[in-house]
C-alpha cells in the first residue's frame, strides 16, 4: 500500500509484454482469424445482417459430424452402454455392442468410465489396439506395453515433440516438417521453442517427397541447429497425397542414414481414395526391410478417433505406437503422462471400438460395414469432384485427392491483388480468402497457414460437405475466382 | 552409411542423456513408484501369489468411482442420451434429462458430440457456467466469454501457468505454491522450466496459510527469481483445510499489494464437512473487497468435474473462469487453446450438467438431491471417523479433515527406521508407505511427494473407501504403525 493506504497504481501481472514468449509465436490457422469472422458473419445472419448468401459453410476444418456424417451407429450403441449401463438390460441394443460395453466396463476402477484410468491407457484397450495393428501389418508383433492412449493424436505428437526437445542454440532440437504441414506441427515447436526445419513436398509431382530435398533441408538447418525429428504426415494434410511403399522405405533409410527420430502421422490411414494408392504404415514398412532397420530407428506413429469414417473428433480419441524407444525414455514418458492423469476414458473406449469393430458373424457386422464402406465411397466419390471441377477454373490448379479429406489447390493470384494485399499487410491469400468468406460465405484456410513455396497461393478445403452442398461450393467458389480475377486484372 | 554398406552403429537418437531436461525433473507422486508397486502386487495376488493380505486397498487417489461410488443417475442418462440420439424417443428417460441433452445437442456441430466444439467450449455450456457462478457467487456478474472448458482442472492450471511463464535467469517466472502441495503443480513448474517458491502451511494452526508466512518466502523468492503468481487449493489438497473468509481476503490484499497473479484450484468446493467451516470463492471474496480490488487483481479459478459428490474423473471435465485478464493476453489464451482444437465433449456436457443440474419441480430432482446428500453426508461421517480413528494411534496425530477428500495425518518415525530409509536412499515415509503395502495392501502416498518440513512425515489417504472398508483399512493402519514403531524402537 502506498502511504495514504491506497493500492499502488501497478499494470497488470500478465501482458503481451511479461507473458510466455513461445506461446507468441504460436500460429494456428485452421482456427484463426478467417473462422473467428466467419463466426461472426454466422451470428450476424442470425440477427438478420443482409449478405449475398444465406448461410457459411466452413469447410476449414476436418469436422465430419459437423458437416452432416452420421456416427457410427454401433460406436454410438456401445458408448451409451458404457454411459449408462442400466442399458445393458434393454432388448434394443444388439448383442455385440453389449459385450464390449461389459468388457470395458470391466477393465474400468469400479467399472465405470468415471474413473480415472491408468495413465497409459486402459490396459484392454491398448491390447485391442495391438491385435489391430498386428492386423494391420501382416506378421509384424505389436506389444501393448507401446501403446499409449491420448487425447487425440495432437496431444500424443505434442508429447512426443516435448521428450524430443533440448539443447540450446546450436545444440537445441531441430524438427524437420513438410510444407505444406499442419499447423500443429508448426504451433507445438513454436511453443516449445524447438526449431522448425523445412522440407518441401513437390507439387509439380502430387506433392510427393524427394529424398534430395530432405538431405537439402537436413543440411540447411545443421547450420545452426541440431536436427533430430522427422516428422510425415501420410496420407497428406493439408496436401492429400498417399506415399508410395518407395518412398516410406526411402525416408525410413534416411531416418536411420542420418539418425532421426521418426515420427508417422497416420491418421488418416482408411482414407485412400486413388486407384492405384494404398495405405503402407511405416512400422510394417519398417519392419519389412530387416533387423538392421527394425531394431535401430526410433518410430512413434499416430491415430486417431477423428478422421477415417468415423469422425468422431469431440471425443478427443486416439493412441500412439513407440518403437524403438529407450526403455528409460519410456519411463519418463509413462511419468510425464501420469501428470495429467490420464486421457478422456470415453475416447479410450470409443478407440477401441474403431480397432475392434463387428466381425464377421456377430450381429451388428452387416450394419456397421454398410456404414462405414458408404461414407469412405461418399469420399471418394468427392475427392475426385473437387479435383475435377477445380481443374476447370482458369488459374486453379489441384492435384489428385489421392487420400485425407481435403484439397490443397493453387491458385493464380492477379499482380493487383497481390499488392492490395500486401499494403493491407495481408498474404494474398489470406486476403482472397477473406473476400471469398465475405461475397460467398465459404470459409477456407489460407495456403499461407500451412506454408508453401514463395511466391505460390493455396487454400486447403475440406471434401467433408454432402455432395450437393460440395457441388454449390465448388460452383461459388468458381464464380468467385472469375470475378475476383478479373476485378483485379 | 559406411563404407561396407552397412549402417553405421550409433546410439539411440532420443535418451535420458538428450531428452528434455525438464521433463526428467518431473515428479509425480500420487502415481509414482508406490502405485507402481500396487499394480504389480494386484497382478501377483491374481496369479496366485500368497500375500499377508486378499486385496489392495488404493487409498491412494481421490478416484470416487474406484472406490465403488454410483454415478449421479441424472447425468449419465442425460450423457447417453447425447451420445445415442435415438434413445430421445425412449420413455424410459425422464423429461428434464431429454431436455437437457436436446440443449446440448443443438449446441454443437451437426447436432452430434462427435463434432470438435470451440476451442473456448460449447457456448451454451459456457453460459450456463455463468449462471452457475452468479448463483453461487450472489450479486457478483460472471461472462461467459471469462470461462474456458478445460480437460479436467489440470489442463486448466497447466495452460495459465504455460501464460505466466517467462524471463531467464533472476528474472525467471516464481510460482508460489504451499506446501504441502498437489503435485501437479511441482509437476508443471518443473517441466515449464518455471522457479517453485514453496510456502509452508501452519499444520500447527489446521494447515492454515499465514500472510507471514507468505511474505517471508516471497522476500526470499525475490532474491533469485521473479515471483509473480501465487497458487490456493482451497479446499486444500492434500491437507483438507477449508480457509476462512478473513484469510482469503488477506492472501487477495497480499496479492493486490506484491502484484502478484492469484490461481485458485477450488476443486473441491461442494467437500466441505466440518461445522463452522464454508466455501467462499475467490471470486466473491474479492469482489465483495470492492472495486479497488475487483478492477485489479488478475484471477484464474478452476473447477472440475471430478470431485465433489460427481466423481466423474474419467471425462475429463473442468472449466475455468479468468478475471481481470488483459484482453490481449486473453486472445493469446484463446490461440493457445485452438491448437488442441478443443476439451472433450462428453468432459463439456458433463461439466453442463454439474453446473445446470435438476431444479424443484423437475422429475429427476428428488432422486439428484438424494443421491448428491448421500454421497456428500457419507463424505462427512467419514472425515471425522478418519480423524478420530488416526488420533488414537500413539504416533500418528491427525488435523481435522475440514473439506476435500483426504486426511494428511503427520507419524512419528523411530531414528532407526529413518536410518535404514536413509541408508536405502529412500524418503523415510516412502519407506514407512512401501513396507505398509507390502505388508497390508494398503497403498498411501507419502507426504515427501507433496512436500513438508524437513523432519517431518506424513501420508496422504483419500476417505473415499466405503464405510467399512475405511474402518479396515484404518485398523490395518493403526496395527501397522504399532507393529512398525515397535520393530524399529
Amino acid at each position: 500500500m502506498s502511504e495514504n493506504g491506497a493500492l499502488p497504481r501497478r499494470g497488470k501481472v500478465l501482458t503481451v509484454d511479461t507473458m510466455n514468449v513461445n506461446v507468441k509465436k504460436v500460429d494456428y490457422a485452421v482456427r484463426g482469424p478467417i473462422v473467428q469472422r466467419a463466426v461472426q458473419i454466422e451470428k450476424e445472419l442470425k440477427e438478420g445482417v443482409k449478405k449475398p448468401f444465406e448461410e457459411v459453410i466452413k469447410a476449414n476444418i476436418g469436422d465430419a459430424h459437423a458437416m452432416g456424417q452420421q456416427p457410427i451407429t454401433f460406436f454410438r450403441q456401445v458408448m451409451a452402454l458404457c454411459t449408462y449401463p442400466l442399458l445393458l438390460d434393454d432388448n434394443k441394443f444388439p448383442e455385440d455392442a453389449k459385450n464390449r460395453a461389459r468388457r470395458i466396463l470391466q477393465s474400468c476402477g469400479g467399472n465405470s468410465i468415471g474413473a480415472y484410468t491408468t495413465s497409459q491407457g486402459i490396459d484392454c484397450v491398448r491390447h485391442d489396439v495391438a491385435n489391430y495393428i498386428q492386423r494391420r501389418d501382416v506378421g509384424i508383433l505389436s506389444d501393448p506395453d507401446n501403446i499409449y492412449l491420448t487425447t487425440g493424436a495432437s496431444d500424443g505428437i505434442v508429447t512426443i515433440l516435448k521428450l524430443l526437445t533440448a539443447g540450446e542454440g546450436r545444440t537445441r532440437t531441430g524438427v524437420m516438417i513438410s510444407i505444406p504441414q499442419y499447423p500443429l506441427y508448426s504451433a507445438s515447436i513454436a511453443e516449445l521453442g524447438a526449431v522448425q526445419v523445412n522440407y518441401y513436398l513437390n507439387e509439380e509431382k502430387c506433392w510427393s517427397l524427394d529424398i534430395s530435398e530432405l538431405q537439402r533441408s537436413l543440411q540447411a538447418a545443421r547450420e545452426h541447429c541440431n536436427p533430430s525429428v522427422l516428422c510425415i504426415i501420410n496420407p497428406g494434410n493439408p496436401t492429400g497425397q498417399v506415399q508410395s511403399r518407395q518412398c516410406i522405405e526411402d525416408v525410413i533409410q534416411f531416418a536411420a542414414k542420418e539418425n532421426l527420430f521418426l515420427m508417422a502421422d497416420e491418421v488418416y490411414q482408411d482414407n485412400v481414395y486413388a486407384e492405384g494408392c494404398e495405405f503402407h504404415s511405416f512400422k510394417k514398412v519398417l519392419f519389412e526391410m530387416g533387423p538392421e532397420y527394425s531394431s535401430k530407428v526410433e518410430l512413434a506413429s499416430f491415430h486417431s478417433t477423428s478422421k477415417c469414417y468415423m469422425g468422431e473428433c469431440g471425443f478427443r480419441g486416439g493412441y500412439m505406437e513407440v518403437i524403438n524407444m529407450d526403455p528409460e525414455v519410456k519411463a519418463q514418458l509413462t511419468k510425464l503422462v501420469s501428470v495429467r492423469l490420464c486421457p478422456p476414458a470415453p475416447g479410450q473406449a470409443l478407440m477401441d471400438l474403431v480397432v475392434n469393430s463387428p466381425q464377421p458373424g456377430e450381429p451388428s457386422h452387416q450394419t456397421f460395414m454398410k456404414e462405414r464402406t458408404d461414407i469412405l465411397s461418399a469420399l471418394a466419390e468427392k475427392a475426385k469432384l473437387t479435383e475435377q471441377i477445380l481443374n476447370t477454373v482458369p488459374g486453379i490448379s489441384c492435384n489428385p485427392v489421392q487420400g485425407a479429406m481435403y484439397s490443397f489447390p493453387r491458385i493464380t493470384l492477379p499482380e493487383r491483388a497481390i499488392n492490395e494485399a500486401k499494403a493491407k499487410g495481408q498474404a494474398p491469400d489470406m486476403f482472397y480468402c477473406m473476400k471469398l468468406l465475405e461475397e460467398t460465405g465459404i470459409c477456407l484456410v489460407p495456403g499461407s497457414g500451412f506454408g508453401q513455396r514463395e511466391g505460390t497461393y493455396h487454400f486447403r478445403m475440406t471434401i467433408l460437405p454432402p455432395t450437393d452442398k460440395l457441388m454449390i461450393l465448388l460452383n461459388k467458389l468458381k464464380e468467385f475466382h472469375q470475378k475476383f480475377t478479373q476485378q483485379y486484372s
